[in-house]
């Protein structure tokens, strides 16, 4: 099965009660776009992340609101923050790196930031199909001059998820993908 | 085998009169410090590379000068400067990306730029042990929580190499690798 391929930018995901503080009281989240998995938006907010040695603006809030905010950065930015935000399942919120969140009312520091481990999302149907499960590590490829082999693909499936391959941007570089390319399943 | 790796950033190789063209007359390249491969240095120069859109700055100079300036940059960069530099192996300086290069007495524009295609340097009689040869295309594994095997590893054999799988920092980033790690050979 070809799976079509998602490509991350570094985001933020926010609570509604850190809406408030960073955004001001009863903001309300504007939706810029959706984006593949059903009912979540690239919002039209975007928010600066701050650690004393370098600051990353223009860092795009995702949408609806969360339980629990999460800043999703890549590895790069750990090096240019100096932060050492660990690689984890996204939703996964124990232990992550303290950062600050500035723009444009308030701001709030806390243990916010991670990188979001590679995974596929599908539906429990799809995982059936393709002789996965939720929860699995599964390994799927990539072609062309950078061909990669991806090992160590969280498998999340749900009935609500759309089929899409998750990375971020510097895995696309390194695997030479672009939006619309596809990655296949391996055994 | 383990292979160590080696971790390049964005850097330029400059031919003699394009030394002289930058920096000026009988300019001389200072050597920083040594890096990977015998003889080779990083300069304590740094040029600005710029295209229309976006232009990036301290970008090093690598010595000793080469026959023709080659300016390899990363895929991320690609992006940034709306430059489209071709994935090749490094010295395959047909085709490159037109690129200009500034600092600080002069300035050049020419098809520099190019992103360099993952290699493995070793010596012939390493290779022999290996079982590879130079021209090959191999794969290597690096382990970790963004396990990856790299395919289209281009085989450099040479007797004045030193042994060393050379990646650029959005491949170390997307495989977690960091300056010290190793890869292994499989096949």
């Amino acid at each position: 099965m070809r799976i079509p391929i998602w490509i991350s930018n570094r985001h933020v995901h926010l609570s509604p009660s850190d809406v408030e503080k960073i955004f001001g009281k009863w903001y309300q989240l504007k939706v810029f776009k959706d984006i593949s998995q059903p009912g979540q938006y690239a919002c039209e907010e975007t928010v600066t992340i701050e650690w004393p040695k370098w600051k990353i603006e223009h860092v795009r809030v995702v949408g609806p609101t969360r339980k629990t905010t999460q800043v999703e950065i890549m590895v790069g930015d750990n090096f240019a923050l100096w932060t050492n935000a660990p690689i984890k399942i996204s939703g996964d919120v124990d232990n992550l790196e303290y950062i600050k969140i500035i723009w444009p009312v308030g701001d709030i520091y806390g243990p916010f930031a991670m990188v979001s481990q590679r995974h596929l999302h599908c539906t429990v149907q799809e995982a059936q199909e393709m002789g996965i499960k939720n929860g699995d590590s599964i390994q799927l490829h990539v072609w062309g001059i950078r061909a990669v082999m991806f090992e160590n693909v969280a498998v999340r499936a749900k009935d609500d998820y759309a089929l899409d391959f998750h990375i971020d941007i510097e895995e696309a570089n390194a695997a030479g993908v672009k939006p619309g390319d596809r990655a296949e399943l391996t055994k």
